[in-house]
């Protein structure tokens, strides 16, 4: 059975806490909804931040809403080597002993001591996705793209099923760049 | 059987004419050999230019030597994003409607109408390493990286068959990155 997903380029953002987006903010701050995403309730928000490494910033960064339970970046490997962090890659909400960086707002800064990851490609599944697909959550999985001149299979892609989810492969910067993905495309998911 | 090819990651780079070498360092200058390459014969040299686009530039990008018969400009497809630049994706040397920039060298400066590509992956051959492994010039490939956690399959590999070449695959950051490749690895040529 031919397996279709969406492809769609997650290009480098900031999740924030209440508490960090009030430090960055000031007080009582909420994000405001500049344009929904694909996943359910996700939103890229008005506000940005400077993201400063310990060679140079990326500024004016987006930060997704809504707030989370912790502080979490997610850039590309050009964008960690070009600021000079060390961001492993990792799936979103593990970041224990992930890169540091600091964050500026307009009303204030934010230290991070861990949180700069370099995002684990991935998949994410509704239950009936992952049924219709014979997929079980966390499996590992291949996806072919058949783009125009930088065709690819990515290995090492992890099928995430959560019943808040849409069908949708994310993929960052630098694996758009290498498989020449014009804004977003149709992935395969091999067997 | 198998087919192992070295990986080598190429980083943004430029080469030159001898008159644009002469009008961005001053007239009769000689590139000074900083490193030699894999390639036989190239090298990386002392010299670095500024490419500017549209709307910003890449500092002290390195030159490879010798000169040659066209200018030509090989960046990734982030590092043309940033700078604005639209460069499409080329064999070295096919250059023809390809993007614009500026050079920026201590004496004076170059702007090119053309020559500013993203490089296509390649695999560089020698005639007997073509016939080992089955393959002819322009014969368009898949290599497949098992690196750890970004392992990927790469389609659209041109292979270059040259008695002045050695083997070796070359691909930019942006794919580097996408495979996590530490530096280099060994990959596969598929059948």
């Amino acid at each position: 059975m031919a397996k279709p997903v969406l492809v769609e380029i997650s290009a480098r953002h900031v999740h924030v806490t209440e508490k960090d987006l009030e430090t960055l903010f000031g007080s009582g701050y909420k994000l405001k909804n500049k344009k929904d995403l694909s996943q359910p309730g996700q939103f890229a928000s008005e506000e940005r931040v400077d993201v400063v490494g310990s060679k140079n910033k990326l500024a004016n960064v987006s930060i997704l809403g809504p707030v989370r339970t912790a502080t979490q970046v997610e850039i590309s490997a050009t964008d960690a080597r070009s600021i000079g962090i060390a961001a492993p890659i990792r799936e979103s909400g593990h970041i224990s002993g992930s890169g540091a960086c600091k964050l500026v707002g307009p009303c204030g800064e934010v230290e991070l001591a861990e949180g700069v990851i370099v995002a684990k490609r991935h998949i994410h599944m509704t239950p009936e996705d992952a049924e219709m697909y014979s997929i079980k959550d966390n499996q590992i999985v291949s996806v072919a793209l058949n783009t125009a001149e930088r065709s690819l299979v990515f290995g090492d892609v992890v099928a995430r099923v959560n019943p808040n989810f849409k069908l949708a492969m994310h993929i960052d910067t630098d694996e758009a760049n290498a498989a020449s993905v014009p804004g977003s495309c149709i992935g395969e998911i091999l067997d």
